[in-house]
């Protein structure tokens, strides 16, 4: 393994400063002067100490000037992933945040989905948020298209294209009385999403994968429910789905489904719950239900903006991680405003202290939690935790570089280094809270997936 | 009035373009193809529609060529106030909010607020939250500084240096059982609030004023909140302080002032409740409370971010519109975690619709109200409205020209040009929200002061 004057370096980088990241014991574990190096692969090849340069050097067959040194502001922290987005939506992303989830659908959502026919505005909205998700770090994306099987095929080819990780679903959904014209046969909508799946297979992307996706209980027919857990299941896939969000909605999902018992069973019957399920929202949902997550493995995606912006609900995260469901963040844009995984941490924490004012013995979570919520916790809400979410050697490489210090960034730094408490530097804490509290992606000056870097932009190559 | 050929223009500067802002009866209104002038003395001196143009140079004196056209992308929005922010707590906005409010001052803030005493850390400090709130469109902030009279003169400096509009508030208390060093004398305290005022007003800066600053009623003794009501009154001064942010703090100011009925009643009993008066938080304030500010004429500063991220409680901003109180929104720096007024808009959105979920009755604040409050309110709350607030002639061009699609900003713009619906073209209602909702200090490419262009920095000049 060692690099005796090969013309190719057996490292793609090593680097050598401060790593913070989350592990299953530590919601936030902070490596002070570490080394981590990358292999050809984008995998993480090693973490050891600064100090331990000369024998890692020699391990791994890298030479010490290799060595990429992070300045004193600087640190390393794995990329976001955001396990909730509607990537159509970015299109009226910020506006448009007027009505109820049922009639913001019917007003906004399913007339702008339906735009996604034409080719040229899908490629420029996906453009857009692919590079503007990236941009903020957010390294693995779920998303949401619409039930366009081309458009959505577009959408992991641009994916594909700037290197971000990504899991996309063609949307499915056989009814909507609104909008007439933007819905699928029952027939179409499972043909398409064997099409969409076998052609997206096909391209043989290495971070893209396909997601089947029916768009939520009140779009779909029990007979498509049933067709796309079976699809779901014959080909190992993940799914995605909508559930309990709205009050409303609740309601009518279960006059629907009378037979069930609650709205996870009706998902449980039609074997979409599994250990490869992400379902948005969760807010309603009762102990029993989130016993049925646990039981089926499936996970739920938080996404605090957009429970806000359309008066959904409240989740109760707290709650959910005493069942042992595994649970991410999402931005679900545009039901919520923002694009960044950054403001999905700062409104997860904002609901969890609206608790706390409503409920004072609520324990809140903290900021720490809420990084991991952001990071790893999302890796593991779409079983991708084996490739991605924190600092292990085997992973892939995502990672953010982050300078609390950027110029021309958000962040002043008033107050000098402090004296160190045991092993870490309480600036490294503070560097971390500054960046979640009050950086963006002025601060996220360079972005890795799988070892490539994606931020700054260099221009996708033609296929 | 006519301009022929002297050497000094009539007009500073003549904007044509869109302008948007509040008025008493419209919470957004929208002037487009507008032109605007504002005279030597910083003030509007016209605005008109731009098919008047030629009528407008020969009334008031310029050339047509000196008419700076907005870009379709850009528009002009009156200046944001702050009505309430601690300019030394900026030294650690973003960290610390892990305690409830009593602890949080004890822990972090009168340790942090006591180091003012060092003039050279007190101007590294203030330097930065000046530049830092003018960049974020802060035209206005009212300031608690601390309890040391040099400093808080400094920091009244570099707010004129920087041209930003302030009042400063020294703060008083000569009551503090924690951090023990942290106070004053009750003689000390009114002495040096008279110096404070002297010294200040000595220097006529022209937009930079001083104001009376009891920290609260648990930092102070009776006596001294009378000398401070009676200083107010005699020379027809500002006030500032905090009122009803926290549960436990209502309780011990009952406790201390048990022959006063309501927290409200404390403040007023020492003549401190006038039409000069600006109170932070009020989220416990019953009706009754309500309408003594209604009488006395005493304004409200809602901060949300810091209500929401100490865990204070939530205000119903509505029921406080309903009693007619003059309310705007305040950072709260450092209990609120950004300096920027436009996360005080979001998270008085946020407020809001969380009362909507917990009580769906509720009508929901719009973003044209919360818009309002930001400036137009927050003017009225700081007895500024007839400086500022809004584009009225008469007053103070205090102005953002804001450009929704700033190269390297935050804002996608995907959608085309729609059509107009009866005067107003509806991108330009979009454009307001994008920047209200997604938009951040990018957007805001030119900040004015009383006509003055204070963004971009220009350094300031040496007394
Ligand atoms: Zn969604
Ligand atoms: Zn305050």
């Amino acid at each position: 393994m060692a690099n005796s004057g090969k013309p190719t370096p057996a490292m793609r980088h090593v680097y050598r400063g401060t790593f913070m990241h989350s592990t299953q014991q530590a919601p936030l574990q902070i490596l002070e002067d570490a080394l981590l190096g990358v292999d050809k692969d984008g995998k993480i090849a090693f973490i050891g100490k600064g100090g331990e340069l000369n024998k890692l050097s020699q391990d791994f067959g890298f030479s010490p000037s290799e060595v990429t040194q992070l300045t004193k502001d600087e640190f390393f922290m794995p990329g976001m992933v955001d396990t909730h987005i509607h990537a159509p939506q970015y299109s009226y992303a910020g506006t448009a945040l007027d009505l109820p989830l049922l009639q913001w659908l019917d007003t906004y959502t399913f007339p702008v989905e339906s735009r996604f026919r034409d080719l040229e505005f899908a490629k420029k909205v996906y453009t857009q948020v692919v590079k503007r998700t990236l941009r903020n770090g957010t390294t693995t994306a779920c998303y949401f298209a619409t039930i366009h099987t081309d458009a959505s095929l577009l959408l992991g080819k641009i994916a594909n294209d700037f290197g971000q990780r990504a899991l996309v679903g063609k949307v499915c959904m056989d009814m909507n009385n609104s909008v007439q014209h933007y819905k699928e046969t029952t027939q179409d909508s499972q043909d398409e999403t064997r099409r969409f799946i076998t052609e997206l297979l096909k391209k043989k992307y290495p971070l893209v994968k396909p997601v089947v996706t029916p768009r939520f209980v009140l779009s779909c027919t029990g007979p498509l429910l049933g067709e796309l857990g079976a699809i779901a299941r014959d080909n190992n896939l993940h799914i995605q789905s909508h559930i309990s969000e709205n009050a409303q909605e609740v309601k009518i999902a279960k006059e629907m489904f009378p037979e069930s018992e609650t709205y996870t069973d009706i998902y449980h019957k039609f074997n979409l719950l599994t250990d490869k399920t992400v379902m948005a929202h969760g807010c309603y949902l009762s102990d029993d239900e989130l016993n049925l997550f646990k039981e089926t493995g499936a996970s739920l995606s938080h996404c605090p903006n957009s429970n806000i912006s359309l008066c959904s609900g409240v989740l109760n995260v707290r709650n959910v991680l005493k069942h042992k469901v595994k649970l991410g963040l999402g931005t679900d844009v545009a039901g919520g405003y923002s694009a960044s995984m950054l403001d999905a941490v700062r409104r997860a924490r904002d609901t969890s202290k609206f608790i706390t004012i409503q409920t004072p013995e609520h324990e809140t979570l903290t900021f720490e939690e809420v990084f991991r919520l952001a990071t790893l916790g999302g890796s593991q809400a779409l079983s991708l935790d084996e490739q991605t979410g924190n600092f292990e050697v085997g992973k892939d490489f995502d990672a953010l570089r982050v300078n609390v210090a950027a110029p021309e960034g958000p962040i002043d730094i008033s107050q000098e280094e402090g004296p160190k408490v045991g092993s870490v530097s309480p600036n490294h804490v503070c560097w971390f809270v500054f960046f979640s509290v009050t950086g963006d992606d002025r601060n996220i000056v360079e972005v890795y997936v799988a070892g490539r870097k994606v931020i700054p932009f260099t221009e996708p190559t033609a296929e």
